[in-house]
């Protein structure tokens, strides 16, 4: 018996190019790539400039899939991966993450080599930045639009114009406008509730833009979150946004309506090693070190995951009822109805469609596509 | 104003020898040595073995300091991981995760170069080895002693005598014993919680020794759980002890009472990056990348790790009162008392100690010594 042929069950896995032998994250290129092209679309068709957040992907490889769409403009969590995109040529990077300023010899290198977008909040912070900085910069103030984790609340209109004055005092660093992120729509679980979100936002940042456009006749307006970027149809007097997730989507993704499960272009690829039908159970080698321990709640259930089935093309939809239940380092508890639970056997691959796609490719570092091309991060 | 100046407040954070400007997984090296020679000592007092768990570590430089203390045998979670301890000359392994049959071909590289034990539970898994083995491997029946995960419930001997005696028939497995991973005890919240399921947990593979001792004479029990190796005593009978997570303690493991607060030898150095008084919060650049989405509930609330301060001979015991209450992927929220959060200032470093430190470990990869000394993990 070959050695690949001992562990394939065609029955639930005909990727056999690929070897699975442990916990593999799997990528879909063309739904990523459908994904993006949708968002770049959408950009175009509103006339705001799509600059995507790269903190989901966090690769070369996949980020250029976005430049051949025509995108000039990321967005990044840190700026060791602004660093990290600029060493691939991206020259207009935007850090939504508040400027830390013991990182300000990396600050001036990027701000020497590129167009470097920071956020800031803080007047002691635009103090610090006057004194440091070696080159320009460009720096959005953060506005809080009710997600309540960083930013200068919309209505504490005092602190907003200290910001903003602040700045403008400043030689070295250009006010761009005003930036947002509306993670309060994660909680959302319908178009309705994420459109009324985003409604909200709208009306805050549109306040802002109207109060500032004539001391800053160019200020411009930057929101992102990827359930408005996939619903929401009005843009109108934004300049641009930054979906980040969109590019692959998740489990989460679908109980906010933002996408459909067959749209989540990532999948763990994870071996049976323990069948325990007597409580409805597989256990799978994919534990918290390969899906992050972020969870999902999917009909008031925790879910690590939900389950697919590989075949010829890619993975199936859900299997109804199947579920990650629990996680620990190593180990997933797969549950599911006794039938689909005697349909496994030690050896089987199955499939794991992420509670949170961000956080299982930072545990990976890496993913493999369907036609087998592996895949680096930062 | 020099580099290293500005960001050091002196009244947190003292280390300036260190120079930290991101988060960086900081490691006490005289706790973690005090934490394993607390263990070796125990195992010697109670005659059995001491066969750490690696998988909190997950590094050469650790296990040298256990070997140096004269631990020979190690316990890992996976294969790749017996690989990279191998690598560094460790010949005595157990890989105490089911056998995943996919991997066959690091099993027999792995069984031609040292001891591998592993764990088995399955008679499909004891044929598939029979098959395809190349060399000698110790097998462990895996007992579930009650915490659901893997392994034969103890109370079903069919079955576990199913496996024991095909494992017998094969020439190529030597029975070893049975094993089991009380990791119930993680639900205990007091020493009598823990005693009560340690003596339980000890009286199922007693009986399963007693049970099997005439046709296997040499029959070892092995357990392993960090509450019970921190705090039991009695370990009549049982031959070995594989506690992993007490080299570095962590926040779960003081809820525990498995340890106190001043063991715990690792604590995350996190820049305050946005001050937010009117909610009784600063923002950390700290988030869920860096510390994992694992939490304990201290006090009923959910917190992602207790907030201690740096000082010049490491930190401090954990501020009262202040502690992670969310994160995202590189954003930490640290809630604390107005007081507490009115002495902090962007640009302060302030130590974070892990809710789960095996998970913290596993996302940074590597940690930094007080000393300076940057570990790398597998």
């Amino acid at each position: 018996m070959g050695s690949k042929e001992f562990y394939i069950n065609t029955k639930y896995y005909s990727l056999t190019m690929l070897s699975i032998t442990e916990p593999t994250l799997l990528l879909d290129k063309n739904k990523c790539l459908q994904n993006i092209q949708r968002l770049v679309n959408k950009a175009k068709e509103h006339g705001v400039r799509f600059r995507p957040h790269f903190k989901t992907h966090q690769s070369h490889v996949v980020g250029r899939w976005f430049r051949q769409l025509g995108v000039q403009h990321i967005t990044v969590s840190s700026l060791r991966m602004a660093e990290y995109f600029a060493a691939d040529g991206w020259t207009d990077i935007t850090v939504a993450f508040p400027v830390n300023i013991l990182e300000i010899e990396r600050i001036n290198q990027l701000a020497k080599a590129i167009t470097l977008n920071v956020i800031l909040e803080d007047v002691a912070v635009v103090d610090f930045l006057e004194q440091h900085l070696q080159a320009t910069i460009n720096a959005y103030v953060k506005i809080d639009v009710g997600y309540k984790r960083t930013g200068i609340p919309a209505e504490n209109t005092a602190a907003i114009d200290a910001v903003v004055q602040r700045i403008a005092q400043c030689n070295k660093i250009n006010f761009v406008g005003f930036l947002a992120h509306a993670g309060h729509t994660y909680n959302a679980r319908s178009h309705e509730a994420i459109l009324a979100t985003h409604q909200n936002i709208m009306e805050k940042m549109l306040a802002l833009k109207a109060a500032y456009q004539i001391q800053f006749p160019n200020l411009q307006l930057s929101i992102g979150d990827t359930p408005a970027g996939s619903i929401a149809t009005n843009f109108a007097g934004v300049d641009e946004i930054r979906p980040g997730n969109a590019v692959f989507y998740d489990v989460k993704m679908t109980l906010i309506t933002a996408c459909q499960p067959e749209q989540i272009a990532v999948a763990m690829a994870a071996p049976v090693v323990a069948l325990h039908p007597e409580r409805n159970e597989v256990i799978l080698y994919c534990g918290s070190v390969h899906l992050s321990k972020d969870f999902a709640e999917v009909n008031g259930i925790k879910s690590f995951g939900q389950v697919v089935l590989f075949n010829g093309d890619g993975w199936s939809l859900p299997v109804e009822g199947a579920y990650l239940s629990a996680l620990s380092q190593e180990h997933g508890h797969l549950r599911a109805s006794a039938n689909f639970i005697a349909t496994l056997k030690v050896g089987d691959v199955v499939g794991i469609l992420p509670a949170h796609s961000c956080l299982s490719v930072a545990c990976m570092r890496g993913y493999t596509t369907l036609d087998g091309e592996a895949i680096t991060t930062m």
